[in-house]
């Protein structure tokens, strides 16, 4: 049986951004998973009716549907036990989820408001309606105006990964000497960035630049193959 | 040979209110250890000279010095293996490393700035001067400006633990079903507060304040009957 994952694509069905699939896709790889990814637009809604739940990823899994990019590492990990560990204990799991947990709020809450015009133009035809009204109605203004001062933005999301900074100064991933699915949380976010736009969310003497470029080359390149940009 | 710990005091010797010492204090009656806690000031450096620097927590453990809460938490795992575990296992390390990295940045560099004053008003006599003039250097400004606003700064302090708030609403400890060293590194941010100041730093509908109520009674209620103000 092979797995199966939908996954967000925008005009171009190979360009796949959503750093919750990021997610899913680098822990699959990691447990040595061969997935078919079905491409899948905002508007598919019902494609994944069956989850219960309108996002992605859905991971079909036989008769199995799992859907929340948490739940399905969880049940990765519990599944497929005698594959390569995403967490590595029992209690790994919890710390891990605090990091998931960060990367949800404050990290993607920041990056959003810099790439917001860059994936609206890396949209289908059929998602740009159903994005431009519901994420204008979130911020409350037009998307090229919460886009607007990202150049001085960026800063402040710089500095907003400070906790992972220190860590990464320290030790090559979050996870410690190898990646985990620490790791594969926070880099779902960059692969967001780098799947859709050129603008330059860190710069080249960050330590979390360095372990970025750790993480494309892991895995046999799996997400440096990916359509994207260099920043 | 009883371990002892160099633990920051204000002008009442009982008043202990540094949160890093706060987490080794937890985690040490978490492994079922006895501690001897010697009142230390800021001006006291002599004192801990044999550590080669200049910060509390010291610890003393026979002829072993250990400093910087992290690596105390650490040493502690490593050398009383037979005890309660603070971390669960070497995987956990890791990730909670993190949790370690965002309370010292995010939450302390937030609280610190709604506590300056209260801090100042229960400093020993010796330790005023040094504490003001390093501190208005830091900030820029007299210590009370910097606490000033903090009515307003607070819902910006709130908001920031958005991380560790949706980990508590879905189970009682940031490390699960029982608190790991993971929840003592954040109680300790709000031991420090505690221990110097009534300014409400929670709401009380909040998911974190029914959970630093059941810190505050855990171990024996170690930290409750600790001199302090309850909000």
């Amino acid at each position: 049986v092979t797995i199966k994952l939908f996954d967000l694509a925008g005009a171009e069905p190979d360009r796949r951004f959503s750093p919750y699939c990021w997610r899913t896709k680098l822990a699959l790889a990691h447990k040595g998973l061969t997935v078919e990814t079905i491409p899948w637009r905002f508007s598919d809604t019902d494609a994944i009716e069956m989850s219960g739940q309108r996002r992605v990823p859905v991971l079909l899994d036989g008769d199995k549907v799992v859907s929340d990019s948490w739940t399905i590492a969880e049940y990765l990990e519990d599944t497929y036990q005698h594959r390569p560990f995403l967490f590595g204990s029992a209690e790994a799991r919890a710390p891990t989820r605090f990091i998931n947990s960060w990367a949800d709020t404050v990290v993607n809450g920041a990056l959003v408001r810099l790439l917001l015009t860059d994936i609206y133009a890396h949209l289908h035809e059929k998602d740009r309606r159903y994005f431009r009204e519901s994420r204008e109605k979130r911020f409350g203004m037009p998307l090229e105006e919460v886009s607007a001062d990202r150049d001085t933005r960026v800063v402040g999301f710089r500095q907003s990964l400070e906790p992972a900074r220190i860590i990464l100064a320290a030790q090559p991933y979050l996870a410690g000497g190898r990646p985990l699915y620490a790791d594969y949380i926070l880099f779902g976010c960059f692969m967001w960035a780098r799947s859709i736009s050129s603008f330059r969310v860190l710069t080249s003497d960050d330590p979390i630049y360095s372990w970025r470029e750790r993480m494309l080359d892991n895995l046999s390149a799996l997400a440096r193959k990916a359509p994207g940009y260099s920043e």
